[in-house]
């Protein structure tokens, strides 16, 4: 039998919001590396909350770094979108097989996906034809065990390699914060209509001045038992196929008897 | 008769993602401002491309300043999104009427709805419940002409009073950098499925260093006459509801169907 040779393994790009220095990329890169070719872009500082921004008006910078045994890794000063964005036209020069993003520290279900920058890079790849998912473990700390999601990631890493020629493969993919043992399967779901009751926190610097800060309440208003916070609440592994054509063609027809 | 009191005007909230300082939001403001008790909130400095990003690890400021006169401003240094929850929370203590962010210097059609910081903003007072709208006059210039502009954002703003009962309202407004004789209407498109091919320009820094600067060519690979993209090279002005429910339901059948 012939050896495979490197050349013909698929690319596998991986990225996410964390930063290439949080656990959370590790452990997705371990949990598929020998799936394929693995290239790491990520970025070099954390960058939770960046949504889909890109940098326009600043250059970006890319380093290649030493991760892990036979995987090339680089960062970037830019956004997770940035990171896709500068991987397939300057360091892959051709579009990867899968774009995998996370594994996220903390959740991105429900309305999380449009705040997030693990989406918002596999929603880039997506955008490039490119077969892809973002991963959160509902868990925020760094010290947080990863083993159980490694195992799912690696389970939906195998399947979207195999249905890769699948149209517009975008998937939202939340792993409760529970021992493997718990976990009661994995099920494909709706996005819940579930959002953050916003509340800042007001107060004074030393000058006199008010300052906030960011806080809020999750409300889920959705009593649905096919959403993704109903999976995460019973133990189960959500995954939301993810939409980029944003019309809302419900709205449309109404909109088009409108008198402007 | 009695004289309509202040407090039973609609409060129609304004920001953007260009900063306060942006002619863009001045015309606006100008064009609505006697439509109902006008509160501006908009970033200090410009935010484009900032997409649905969210500041968690600052606190952000507010700042009382001078805008037009009968309008309340404010600036913050946080992002169009931070800017909506923030007059939300602690300026408005209530839900505006409508918001209407805008109007943005360069195209917000197709995909870039992803991308744009005044999109994002309208997204999030729609995800608020909040009738919203972005708009975004087809001219970079800082000294495009907005008259027919004002004009279209009127008309809509006008009806989005009117329907404001309307669950979910949320419109993506282009208008073409035409003279206003030459603009044929105002059309209901669906998003055309249209992106940037991406390319860096890579330079050498000073210190022997690359760094990269985003470019890319816009590709249209729709060629329906239903699009946001067909309108405006037609002379239209377009207007595309969006949705914020990502579930790609299409998908979710068929990924049911997989093996995990």
């Amino acid at each position: 039998m012939t050896k495979v040779k490197k050349k013909e393994l698929p690319i596998i790009l991986i990225t996410n919001d964390d930063s290439i220095y949080a656990p959370g990329i590790k452990a997705l890169t371990e949990a598929v590396k020998d799936l394929g070719r693995v290239v790491v872009v990520a970025p070099d500082k954390p960058q939770s909350g960046m949504g889909h921004a890109i940098t326009i008006g600043q250059p970006l910078r890319l380093q290649k770094i030493s991760f892990l045994e036979g995987v090339e890794a680089y960062t970037s000063n830019g956004t997770p979108v940035d990171c896709v964005k500068l991987a397939v036209d300057k360091i892959l020069h051709r579009k990867p097989d899968i774009c995998l993003s996370g594994i996220n520290h903390g959740a991105n279900h429900s309305i999380n996906v449009i705040y997030s920058g693990t989406m918002s890079a596999a929603m880039e790849a997506a955008i490039e034809s490119i077969p892809s998912a973002g991963f959160s473990l509902l868990d925020f700390s760094m010290e947080a065990d990863f083993s159980a999601a490694k195992n799912v990631t690696r389970k939906i890493a195998i399947q979207m390699l195999a249905k890769k020629k699948e149209k517009n493969l975008l998937l939202n993919v939340n792993i409760p914060a529970v021992p493997e043992s718990l976990i009661k399967g994995i099920k494909v779901c709706r996005q819940a209509n579930a959002k953050y009751e916003e509340d800042f926190i007001a107060r004074t610097d030393p000058h006199g001045k008010m300052y906030y800060w960011l806080t809020g309440e999750f409300v889920n208003f959705d009593k649905g038992k096919d959403t993704d916070v109903w999976a995460l609440q019973n133990h189960y592994v959500s995954v939301v196929p993810v939409e980029f054509d944003f019309t809302n063609y419900a709205l449309k027809e109404k909109i088009e008897k409108w008198k402007f």
